[in-house]
């Protein structure tokens, strides 16, 4: 990462800290790593994500429906999905400082150096061979490769270490009323396994028929050994999934359908394409038959925010053998030979994305430090967060151009009209151009003023944020250029 | 309870399940013992009473502001909040069965069968000697109070019982990546201490000047050693609270006015109010100045379902404590010899309501089972949720006569319109009594039926939920028509 982006990265991290979006978690008792708070703005951003992603996928989609699972399932939901046996992380100590590490991380931070050395297809080597052994579990080998490399603890700075061994990103707790007749049972680590083992419930209580989706969004935990990158990569997260049952044999179709179709959704935000990329996943989990991400440009680089799978039968299935109730779904429609296609167990295809990442996306897409050049020549700067109208966390700001005269009486009437359908914001202090500025600094896509003219004709100025242009409107029509801007 | 309330709560409990509300976590597996899934419709009920509470007491208010604080806190945290040490159960083992009880749970059960045998006196006294007992912590009593009344284990019954313990309600986990090196953390067993910590960020970067409230919604966790009464009581459930930060001496009135402000935004609901009654507590904890819950008639009898405390600067003293971080807000305000307030640490008052037993109070509240007349005088019934319309899971269905003559394409028109702004429901099989019925039983509170005379003058039936009545609308009015009952 180059010191530019990192800056930029830095910047909007202490933005998002000041103007109350993201806070680090109990930060009077000095954090706690890998856990955010989102603050007055933050936590209205969010929830606008969130409820535009659920109004995408299930208002506007008649075959796709919500559940809300509970964050604690059955414990043999996670034997079933896989994640009690094979859910970890490489780790290794160093025996000199005792320090733990990811192997992967330890490699890709010394292929980095590499990298900046001009030793950049060194570097490739390197990290082809941790992802050759990483494939086939190749502990020996992989530790070997520390070694060989001289790869040392930053710490001790030796190589004096332990061998492999795999860590379980899952959180595990008890319920019952003490320890000798207690259950250990997980916090969810993916929010896929409630809508998997609620399939049958949902299709037939909703009267599904296949091809169908059931959407959901909440929180999952990963007890991630090193988390970094701020809200990027969180031990308690909140995703937005979707899984799409499908007959078998059409899962290639759906899979194109719902890797355009996402990447739709993202670009009908008004973001730049060329910000967005794909990355088709060479290398797949045994069960999956086809696995993309679309990744974003982030201040940090390209990475992933959103994921989308051809998981195949593999889910419902397991889910059948340990369960020993069939997950299967009978569908009458008739095939070529006009015989009905009967029971079969569907095949799925799944769209997940991370609900903070995309929040830090919308964040990173949107702040800029802008230049402004003055009439007179001299220059002048502001924050402003471009953030997409029916995103913002606040729609409308109303500020009366002074205490008197009878115009804040005027601005509480707008008030009371307009939060009726919008978050509105109520100011009367301070010079009109730093309040604007603290608009611009949370993204309000509007500003209204009202000054003595309003009382003569009932026009007010209505401000834009990212042009900064301002033009005089009645004030009858305010709510509906709001209404507009945020519902297009 | 008696045989009719528990016919009539077991029915709800059915309905829920058979339409896709509420299901068993983890049924597959046998489910999990006090948690619960939403369903497709329960999901969206469950969400509008979320978006109900948060709009009215955020957006609504320009003096309350929202955060979304993370489940995982410091654990110094629950230390200072006094939850490490207080937040627990009496609990008692019976030798011979191995079985555990609370002990009050112990105590009530056999007061409630002192009842049903007509010694209704007998079991207030009960009641009463074991909350004096229960209130200074005197378990060589409740123990005794067990056998002096012959209390038995319902498997074993004898009354041979080990001493009485104490058992902490607090989930714990460990974070980081050995059990050696790893923290005790807890999940949430209250959302409030997210909103006690972040009280100065908040006050900070969002600029509030006291008095002002902080919302939030989200999970919180208790291991409830006997969980019961379906969703009422659960291990993992959702708390909507709001914190209100008052000048100390103003905390009187800010209760009396945050008690009467609750119960109207019940009663905007268009509930009964003979439903509801307040429950002023005649104990309160140590450090309370006044509480009270507002409690609902659900079909098992008054029941919590908000709680109104006043707080006092407890919480915020606590966390000035522990944290050694001052917790104070300077008043610039003028007192009536006009002087500064200056600094203090707020007192607060606190409006906590469970959302899953809102979602609860909403099913019963709706939930009849009507016998209907026919003109020809025989009878028929039917099954419907009175759900106001405002938090209808589905607002509108819409169904087309027949399948063909261009009904259905008349009906996707209207469809592609209105679901741009409300959840709407498309169905063209089945005849159209049975789809009525059908709406009715998820609450949908308006159907249109499109029909050959569609074709003729472009109207509409839409047939009312509640009454049944259907008239003939413009086409063209349905979205305004809709739109309005739910902004109602």
């Amino acid at each position: 990462m180059s010191s530019i982006q990192d800056n930029k990265f830095q910047a909007i991290i202490s933005h998002a800290k000041e103007y109350g979006f993201v806070f680090p978690s109990s930060e009077i008792y000095d954090g706690l790593s890998a856990v955010y708070d989102y603050g007055p703005y933050g936590s209205e951003l969010k929830k606008n994500i969130r409820d535009y992603w659920w109004k995408s996928m299930t208002q506007l989609h008649d075959n796709i429906v919500g559940i809300d699972a509970a964050i604690f399932m059955h414990p043999t939901t996670w034997k079933a999905s896989g994640h009690v046996d094979n859910f970890s992380d490489p780790m290794i100590d160093n025996k000199d400082s005792k320090k733990r590490y990811r192997v992967d991380h330890l490699i890709e931070a010394y292929a980095d150096k590499l990298t900046e050395e001009g030793k950049g297809q060194e570097a490739q080597a390197l990290i082809a061979e941790m992802e050759r052994l990483l494939s086939t579990d190749d502990f020996t080998g992989l530790k070997q490769l520390l070694i060989d490399n001289k790869i040392a603890c930053g710490v001790s700075g030796t190589t004096n270490w332990t061998d492999i061994r795999q860590f379980n990103l899952m959180f595990d707790t008890k319920v019952g009323s003490v320890a000798e007749d207690a259950d250990t049972i997980y916090l969810r680590p993916e929010t896929a396994q409630g809508i998997f083992v609620n399939f049958l419930n949902v299709q037939k209580t909703a009267r599904m028929k296949v091809p169908f989706g059931i959407a959901q969004t909440g929180k999952a935990f990963r007890n991630e050994i090193v988390a970094r990158q701020f809200i990027f990569r969180m031990r308690e997260f909140e995703q937005m999934e979707m899984q799409f049952f499908v007959r078998p044999g059409t899962e290639g179709e759906w899979y194109k359908y719902w890797k355009e179709a996402r990447l739709q959704w993202h670009l009908s935000l008004g973001i730049d394409q060329a910000k967005y990329r794909y990355h088709d996943h060479a290398k797949l989990a045994f069960y999956a038959k086809e696995a993309c991400d679309i990744e974003f440009e982030f201040p940090i680089g390209f990475k992933e925010v959103e994921g989308i799978h051809s998981r195949t039968d593999y889910d419902l299935t397991q889910h059948e053998k340990f369960s020993r109730k069939k997950q299967q779904y009978f569908d009458n429609d008739l095939d070529e030979n006009g015989k009905a296609y009967g029971n079969y167990v569907p095949y799925v295809i799944e769209t997940s994305i991370g609900l903070d990442r995309m929040f830090l996306l919308i964040l990173s897409n949107a702040y800029e430090e802008e230049t402004l050049t003055k009439e007179d020549g001299s220059t002048d700067s502001r924050t402003v967060l471009h953030i997409p109208a029916k995103l913002a966390p606040v729609k409308l700001a109303i500020l009366p151009l002074t205490k008197k005269d009878g115009l804040p009486e005027i601005a509480r009437e707008l008030m009371d009209e307009c939060k009726q359908h919008f978050r509105c914001f109520y100011e009367e202090k301070d010079a009109i151009g730093k309040r604007y500025r603290r608009q611009d600094a949370i993204g309000t896509p509007f500003c209204i003023t009202i000054d003595h003219q309003t009382k003569e004709d009932q026009t007010v100025t209505i401000r834009h944020r990212d042009s900064m242009l301002q033009e005089r409107v009645p004030l009858s029509k305010v709510r509906e250029i709001v209404t507009q801007a945020i519902e297009k």
